[in-house]
């Protein structure tokens, strides 16, 4: 998607340690313009799918998935939670998945009723690099026996191989902008 | 705000701990068209009001505040957040707030660039008890020397004190719904 790739090279910051940096757009400040010209492209790659229901993680794809939605004829979005809080009750699926950014473990919950056997529940994230937190998602997606109709992804991070994998498992990613390197010192992003 | 009330009495359990499960519809499953209509609830009321920026704070905030954005011209969203991470950097406003919910503090924390001196800000929120996390957003506001253009919240527990000590101190809360009593016994729940 031309405008997010271009959005990306302008307020995008190649850092060292492999973070892009996108926090002026994507996932501390949010244009809510680009989110929604973001989801009308999701929907045009998914169109001919049904998409019963919209899985995200929060907290940065919360905004994005909500705003996409509303391309998907304003199906239900469910955020998994990253912690046990005191108005998490009820049975929940849960599985522990580890982030490469933040260097621990965390888990990833949604409760059970949240999620139906009959659905066909379209995955969307801000970030896909090596694929654990999408990992996590599809297996509650799966416990639940609903069906992983797809997943939308704004940045994919191509050389860390995440995205592949899942494709090579038979799951339909669409990334909306894949970055194939990045350098640091130079500031050079470029795209697959 | 009738819709967002009728949807508490059919969708929300008031629990004991003085707790309100309203997962359904606003911070575990998202209903879209509901924040659709929340947000154009909030355009009509501070209409005539210069805004140039939403803020909120992780996780709850983030969906209702970007479908909110909409109304208000797409202005950007910008989340607080409530952990350091790899991805702030730079210089930033942050504070410490406590959570009543969670029982522990946390920071509270707004990357300086994404607040600037001229701003309007409107708050947004899901919830609305004691205030603290309000309050902690407004600090942040305000060290910016950006103005807080108002407060809008999804529901409001009223009995709780927290709105009528900011409306108090000047601001303007415009809450969509106002519990007056929750009873977890019988489960019934009374609008202001």
């Amino acid at each position: 998607m031309k405008e997010l790739e271009d959005r990306i090279v302008q307020d995008g910051v190649a850092k060292a340690g492999n973070v892009l940096k996108v926090d002026a757009f994507l996932n501390h400040q949010c244009d809510v313009e680009l989110f929604d010209h973001m989801g009308a492209e999701w929907a045009r790659l998914f169109a001919g799918e049904r998409i019963d229901k919209i899985l995200t993680i929060e907290a940065s794809g919360i905004g994005i998935a909500c705003v996409a939605a509303r391309h998907f004829g304003n199906v239900p979005v469910v955020f998994a939670k990253k912690a046990q809080s005191v108005n998490l009750d009820g049975e929940q699926y849960s599985t522990t998945i580890y982030s490469f950014t933040k260097k621990k473990e965390y888990p990833v919950i949604v409760c059970k009723r949240f999620l139906s056997a009959s659905e066909r529940v379209l995955i969307i994230d801000d970030f896909l690099a090596n694929g654990c937190a999408l990992e996590g998602l599809i297996e509650i997606v799966e416990s639940a026996g609903a069906e992983v109709a797809g997943i939308g992804i704004a940045i994919e991070k191509g050389y860390q191989g995440g995205g592949d994998k899942l494709r090579e498992r038979g799951y339909r990613v669409e990334s909306l902008a894949r970055i194939s390197s990045m350098n640091d010192e130079t500031g050079a992003i470029t795209f697959a």
